[in-house]
């Protein structure tokens, strides 16, 4: 199983409405997308300073699964128009679990 | 419960066996540190460019769990000793889970 984890930093031009806009893609993967077994989005609850401001879960059966789903076209539209534009950072990790 | 997701990229005087010592410490955390119900640490798999080098995946039953943890000097100590002078960034969120 393959695990890919992408943590978000939204840009200051970003208001609230529009990161929530952008949360709510990310949820919609499994249905606009799928080929993954789990998926959690998680917005940072200001716990600590300096922080991100969410992350992006994402377990996949496999290797192969992984790959669809990062070349699949819906989701480079859903990226193009949901989160490139309001991005400040990102990093992410894929990883066998 | 409260998810702690950490992201990690080495700088790049940090070899792979300090690398390697750095993931072995975090590995040890449930030990050394406890609280957690849960810890996961992944190292990327090389599927993707630009990617960090390492995740954190750690769960807590509670924010006041999870903030016993950060303050452990414990903790805090390994941060010092295998964490903190061989990183080029680091990215972290906490969410309720």
């Amino acid at each position: 199983m393959i695990r890919h984890v992408v943590m978000f930093t939204w840009s200051d031009t970003a208001d609230a409405e529009r990161r929530a806009r952008s949360v709510q893609a990310l949820r919609r993967l499994p249905d606009d997308v799928g080929g993954m077994t789990a998926l959690t989005v998680g917005e940072d609850a200001g716990l600590s300073d300096g922080n991100a401001d969410a992350v992006l879960i994402v377990d996949f059966p496999d290797v192969e699964a992984y790959r669809r789903y990062a070349q699949d076209p819906v989701h480079q539209a859903m990226i193009a128009e949901h989160i490139r534009p309001f991005l400040a950072a990102r990093s992410a990790v894929q990883f066998e679990v």
